[in-house]
């Protein structure tokens, strides 16, 4: 079940809220049963967008940062759910250590690694931060806007080359933070002794995001079965083009036709439902994305005649990583606001446990774009009601729906696709 | 691990708590792999008593009433855990059905009762009441003092005879909140198809504090040489007598010789480590109690001499049960006050996390009285600090050490011991 946070939508409730919350027992049991079947990630975040009609995942983070953006009352919780989590890799763990984003800075990321070594010192690990930058070659202060200090290690292989760990540390469990779109380093390759979570293919060397659409239009169509409601209510239309190149302007053909064709799929489902948008499309990379090589397109004319700058930008992403292939996906509007800025919810998740969100706003933004860009604000959601869970078959008027659970159920529908994602996409499945 | 709840101790931190607090790594890995190798009870409340130099448990129920007495912003946790408890026991589960203890229009329990139907359908569940109570012959609605409604219904085994329901209402999970003191019921018994959580033989039918704290011993010795101290001070003294009959003054002398070795070994105790107050032990039946049948005696004169009012208050319990065994246990003074009155922590957890906790305080008993007696008030532990999760390797000064995780670890010896008696105790093991 998801806690009852504070939601933007004040409104009467939508027909999919409904559906979703008079499907509560049904929804519950359906994940507890494909939770049988199915090992959820260690944790994972998701940016959801909701149109009002249609509510979606649009990213599925495996690494997830932000953990510091979520109230600090929502702590219990993820402590909670870490404790599930841990004990289902290494119930003898004393040790994990934790593997941050290297070339970062960032106050905010750093604030993020410190609130996960928080909630995993509270399961009553020992954590220490181990660093992939080769320019870590000695343990290495780095300070917190607190006055706090973090320090990251350089990491060792044991003498017998089987383990990972810090020169006196080691670690039952090593917690990649790191979404490795630089490519898997070889200190990480090779680990049999040791649980590294998530597992390296899930990480932006290896992981394409059409994998994971694959496996959501599979969760959808179920979940859609299941409460009665066309799966494209929580699921966009996407497709895919390979073999681009921005750089040489190669496959734009490929883009633009692909544009056209969403377009009209889009157009087709607004009629059927009466939607009075103007459909749209995100082109992206299928390999990762920091927010970088986004573009909103509403016609097929837009991808054709790419500037020379566009191109540029849309050509490398994170790391300088060149882009090959490109996803193209069905724009979902957000119709949430908070303090008059566009905003989207994320949903922060810890084993198959929902543990908090926030919503991302971006005063700079419109409803079609990406939010995830340099100037986006962060909101933590608090618990509703003073904390209540509220209470379904309460008397009317003593208790507000949880909208926050319609979130929470479409943000494990991610949850659920990305688990498998990474059983499919296992390049050692023997392991399992 | 813990939440950090406020506790009624604010004085510099005693010798058990610093040691437990240095030990939170090897502790928790200690419960994680006991808990790979023994199963929580469904759900558990244990009554500490902290004098200072030691903290134990008097009273673990199986049954736990009390859930009200939580704060409200406990329930997120509440619902995480019940999630995970039902994973294990019915994944599959659509229905729980609750069976409360009959006899009572109390509006406390009921109200507890409410807060129990609350959680489990936050877990996605549909939740009903079944009656034990003859009387109840249809759907019959009790008030609540907040103006809500519980529908208690006739129990009904199914036409093979196999299973226990409503008439229209199949659960996976029976949930037993009443403590059986009356004897089993012919409905309860030879169930098969479902399961019936605490199992039966948790009910005071059948339980028996003796083997409760012969399990406990064991647990208690572990944990002392985990974390380097004398098991006593987690741990009081405790002997049997059987064959007594308080009414025809039967095994008076058992009493009295057992009382007199008691306090003997807990002079001894007091004299190692230089404890001023004066012993005492608590008799009471070796089979349940509702608070009833418990007294305070300081020496071996008080039960060779009982009066025959004592002796009659002594010989019957709850549901009229006459006592023939009587455990003799070494008195733990509480030195916590709240509001002027004594105070005793209760600690609730569902499977094996710590959910929340209350100070049962009562204004008219004395520091080596029970308190669970009328006229007690109960006060619910909020979370401490804004609800944050202290962080033990934080800047000195920025947090308070989480004192209540000291009585999470002492309640959960009692969870854990709890586990092995039930596993000792199961009249059909080979079910496992």
């Amino acid at each position: 079940m998801v806690p009852h946070l504070v939601t933007a939508l004040t409104g009467p409730l939508l027909d999919l809220e409904k559906k979703i919350l008079a499907a509560t027992p049904a929804i519950e049991r359906w994940f507890r049963m494909e939770w049988q079947e199915h090992t959820p990630p260690f944790y994972c975040s998701v940016d959801l967008r909701n149109a009002g009609y249609k509510l979606a995942p649009v990213d599925t983070n495996l690494f997830p940062g932000g953990f510091n953006n979520l109230a600090t009352e929502m702590l219990p919780l993820a402590v909670q759910a870490a404790m599930a989590a841990i004990d289902k890799y290494c119930p003898d763990a004393r040790n994990l250590l934790l593997v941050p984003e290297g070339h970062t800075r960032n106050p905010h990321y750093l604030q993020n690694v410190a609130r996960l070594m928080q909630i995993f010192r509270q399961t009553g690990l020992h954590v220490r931060l181990g660093s992939l930058s080769p320019e870590i070659t000695q343990p290495t202060p780095l300070a917190l806007p607190d006055g706090n200090m973090l320090v990251v290690e350089p990491m060792v292989r044991s003498a017998n080359g089987r383990r990972l760990g810090l020169v006196d540390f080691d670690p039952c469990t090593i917690l990649l933070n790191n979404d490795l779109s630089a490519g898997i380093p070889s200190i990480l390759e090779n680990i049999h002794e040791q649980s590294v979570l998530p597992p390296l293919h899930a990480g932006w060397a290896l992981r394409r995001k059409s994998n994971h659409l694959a496996a959501y239009d599979e969760v959808a169509k179920k979940f859609g079965k299941l409460i009665d409601v066309d799966p494209w209510m929580v699921n966009p239309f996407h497709t895919k083009c390979g073999a681009i190149n921005f750089q040489e302007d190669q496959g734009s053909e490929c883009l633009a036709d692909n544009v056209t064709m969403l377009l009209a799929k889009i157009r087709k489902k607004y009629k059927e439902y009466g939607i009075k948008e103007k459909p749209f499309v995100i082109v992206k990379p299928d390999a990762g994305t920091y927010g970088m090589g986004i573009m909103t397109v509403r016609d097929a004319s837009e991808v054709k005649d790419l500037t020379a700058k566009q191109r540029s930008k849309m050509s490398v992403i994170k790391d300088g990583v060149e882009i090959n292939d490109i996803l193209i996906q069905e724009g979902v509007p957000t119709f949430e606001t908070m303090q008059d800025a566009v905003a989207e919810p994320v949903v922060y998740m810890i084993d198959r446990y929902v543990v908090g969100g926030f919503y991302r706003i971006h005063a700079e933004r419109g409803v079609d774009q990406n939010l995830n860009a340099p100037g986006s604000q962060y909101v933590p959601l608090a618990f509703a009601q003073q904390h209540a869970v509220p209470d379904l078959k309460a008397k009317p008027g003593t208790a507000a729906p949880n909208r926050f659970y319609v979130y929470g159920v479409v943000a494990r529908l991610g949850l659920l696709a990305a688990s498998l994602e990474m059983e499919r996409t296992d390049p050692n499945p023997e392991v399992y």
